[in-house]
């Protein structure tokens, strides 16, 4: 059983930010630099990652869970961090809940449309998000006349995952990926799933300096920090103390040490919740 | 809902086959190559692959309601297509159930005990089979001297499910993961992983031809053909209209093609069951 804390106010309250697993601690380690006085809940879903190669209705009835537990948190607004649940699940569960939620697709598509010159924009991402073409619909929505290149690049998740993110195979692997990008003539890529801007190095290697790579991280970060100026909900000066508490569906060791590789500090427990029954 | 057949006789019923998902499609295979009079319910948890990074209480979980779904098909027997399942849970699982259910791991071990010339086995497998130790503590009990070396190799399932088994690239990738294991002096190798077979030329020809690889399929086939002939359970001559049933956890259409590049022949249709629900 999990304890419920007893917020002083709304204010107080965490920010619930969840993904398939480890990827959406980019999006976390943004939160935490740019509204370092908010405290968080984060929910990994290890149990069922990873969500790219899998349906709508699961995300949709994954995403549901997740917003059950994080609900029962006592979380004052919602960001989904997965750019696969953020395309297939948000535009339906956002209206099932009382409190804000936001993805990451909007965010990253503004920043997009801001930078590019020649109205070409890359998109890479997993499967399921580049063919849910959502990058490209609300692009279009901003400016009709931006063109949106998206590409497929499941392996590098498990690249990413498995430690491969410096090795010389996923140099190839990129080659393999975004050689048809690269002549494409895009001037602006978007890293459409939370473990790419690990390989950011690399894929700045390849595409070369002139491409302007979006990482919706800050972007989605920023939005947070408006949404909360805007309801009155964010929280005054407690930086020294806030709070950060880890959530995963299943036991994975390897959470807390990815954890601990991304985020300035070493998170110390993670806690194990059964999300089947949310 | 799914309708439950009729099958005239225990000896009509079909064979039921788990894996975590497409992989155990090779042990599929050889069951419809070793004993093509017995129909077949493959069940693949797309919904919730992989499981070699996951935790042995969700194997235990996830293996327990597939199981009950299976016996719901009626099955005569239970074939755990996937090392890992075999290696987390069989010991607890096949207590539970009157019918018999067979792993992978047992026939691969016996396999490679009798290969064995300097008494040195190699295995390769996923995390979570690695770090279970399985493949050593079962070789162990057939014969106390022999030496049993593990090595995990955690992108070779995502390589074979996302095209890259022909690759360059996965070259490098047994270049990294296997470089110990070929100076190890090991003169046999098991494929404790069902996708690993679908790199077995590569793997072969990384190796030598002067070790000897041992893929658990037809060995299981071969046990599940003793067991049913033991207990006559057999379906005695009528290969001519034998029937295969294949369902799955998550609409994967990626399932599908796979299946039918793994396959004798094209799988027709799949069926998609809320396995939460078991």
């Amino acid at each position: 059983m999990i304890l419920q804390k007893n917020w002083h106010c709304k204010n107080d309250a965490p920010i619930g930010v969840f993904d398939s697993g480890v990827g959406g601690l980019t999006v976390a380690r943004e939160i935490m630099r740019q509204l370092p006085d908010e405290n968080m809940v984060y929910f990994g879903d290890t149990a069922r990652v990873p969500y790219g190669s899998k349906s709508k209705d699961n995300i949709i009835r994954y995403s549901r869970q997740i917003l059950r537990f994080l609900e029962q948190q006592q979380v004052k607004a919602i960001v989904i961090a997965c750019n696969t649940a953020s395309a297939l699940a948000l535009d339906v569960v956002h209206e099932e809940f009382d409190l804000p939620v936001i993805g990451v697709i909007e965010p990253g598509a503004r920043a997009a449309v801001q930078a590019t010159v020649n109205k070409k924009i890359g998109v890479v991402g997993t499967e399921a998000t580049i063919r849910s073409e959502m990058y490209s619909r609300i692009v279009k929505r901003m400016d009709q006349a931006v063109a949106v290149i998206g590409k497929a690049c499941p392996l590098f998740v498990p690249l990413v995952e498995e430690g491969f993110a410096k090795h010389k195979v996923t140099e190839d692997i990129i080659d393999y990926y975004l050689a048809s990008m690269k002549c494409s003539g895009v001037d602006t890529m978007i890293l459409g799933c939370t473990h790419y801007p690990l390989l950011r190095s690399k894929i700045r290697k390849y595409m070369g300096d002139e491409i302007a790579i979006v990482n919706p991280a800050y972007e989605t970060a920023m939005d947070l920090k408006q949404i909360l100026a805007e309801r009155e909900l964010a929280n005054p000066g407690q930086r020294e103390t806030a709070s950060y508490e880890f959530y995963v569906s299943d036991a994975a060791d390897k959470f807390k040490e990815f954890a601990n590789s991304i985020l300035p500090y070493d998170i110390a427990t993670t806690r194990q919740v059964n999300i089947e029954e949310y």
